[in-house]
């Protein structure tokens, strides 16, 4: 194939899933047809269905796509440098990343749509989970660990207690931004005030004295 | 109108309610149609029409329905006689009572489809929001008003306290339950760590020193 038409068939592809994500997270997968992808896309829908075959594979790709995109923006595959980071300014930071990138409308869109789908696609539902709530923890428990390790934290079981942090940050906020929309989303002062708090609850039961009483 | 005639009205319609409260749950807004609800509660199409006007109105009717009775069976709208109760017992009982009648396959379907809907019915989302995180907030914060004038919890400001907590039980949970469908609602024992777990959290940061320390 030359370059020109493997030039050409990669931007149509990618048109096709923009527009496809566009219509998924407006209409939902029932609401979307592939006559609409197709005219958005400004393609035939001969040219969606030889690119992804069905409207459930489009889907599938459209969704992993994004909790994929999402999980390498927290950076949650990156081993951590902790050393020398003070536990309370590592767990600040992950609140605060957390909440920024993951309290987005397009976002919050998203995973209200693959809630709503759960029993038609549970891979979906676990392709999120994995790539979100369960990749956080993943990482906060590995800094537990090390935590534990300085002395900064109590011994502890690593995971349960990351797993803990983790709701305790993004509950609250994903809970209202799932039932109401995104007027749910809480603002940008807020969120800061929340993580610090959640982050003084977190240090007052797992941090070692010195950490929660300073 | 005789009294027959009023039994029989009330019958059908509820028997309408339950076969569409079951089409919705298993096929959401849109995969239902009022065809297939009038076919399996066993009366014709104009019958359901004549109840309820619309598939919205229909769908309306049974997701307030739902939500409301789950409120009613927590007991959120009861004032709790705290008196002589301890926080530790209070709260672990609240937490207990939230996560057995809340996290139920019926329940997390109910949830899961509203939140599918949201753009769709705002005013669906906002239903369950009030009905649930939102009563819930608002009786423990009652309660934590309380224990803090008997000096069993810190001076504290009790809606945001409340809030943390009611996110700290429910918010993995729930989270768990909406991606991961049933297999992610957790088994009882598991729970039962889970509330004690977050009591302890809970107390460590607002309990006066004698309880969090006890």
């Amino acid at each position: 194939m030359s370059n020109g038409a493997e030039t050409r068939i990669l931007r149509s592809r990618a048109k096709i899933v923009a527009a496809a994500e566009d219509c998924f997270l407006h209409h939902g997968f029932l609401g979307t047809n592939m006559d609409a992808i197709a005219e958005q896309a400004g393609v035939s829908k001969q040219t969606v269905y030889a690119h992804f075959g069905s409207k459930e594979a489009l889907f599938i790709q459209v969704v992993e796509r994004m909790t994929g995109g999402a999980a390498h923006e927290i950076g949650e595959d990156v081993e951590d440098d902790l050393e020398g980071i003070p536990v309370r300014d590592f767990l600040l930071k992950v609140a605060k990343d957390q909440l920024s990138i993951v309290l987005t409308p397009r976002l919050m869109r998203l995973r209200r749509m693959v809630i709503g789908e759960v029993e038609r696609f549970p891979d979906l539902g676990k392709s999120l989970y994995e790539n979100g709530p369960a990749r956080s923890i993943d990482r906060i428990a590995r800094a537990i660990d090390h935590y534990a390790s300085t002395g900064e934290l109590r011994p502890t079981e690593p995971r349960a207690a990351a797993t803990h942090f983790n709701w305790l940050v993004m509950g609250g906020p994903i809970g209202s931004a799932m039932l109401l929309g995104d007027a749910g989303i809480p603002g940008k002062s807020d969120l800061g005030v929340h993580a610090r708090e959640c982050v003084r609850i977190f240090l007052c039961a797992f941090g070692s004295e010195a950490v929660s009483e300073s």
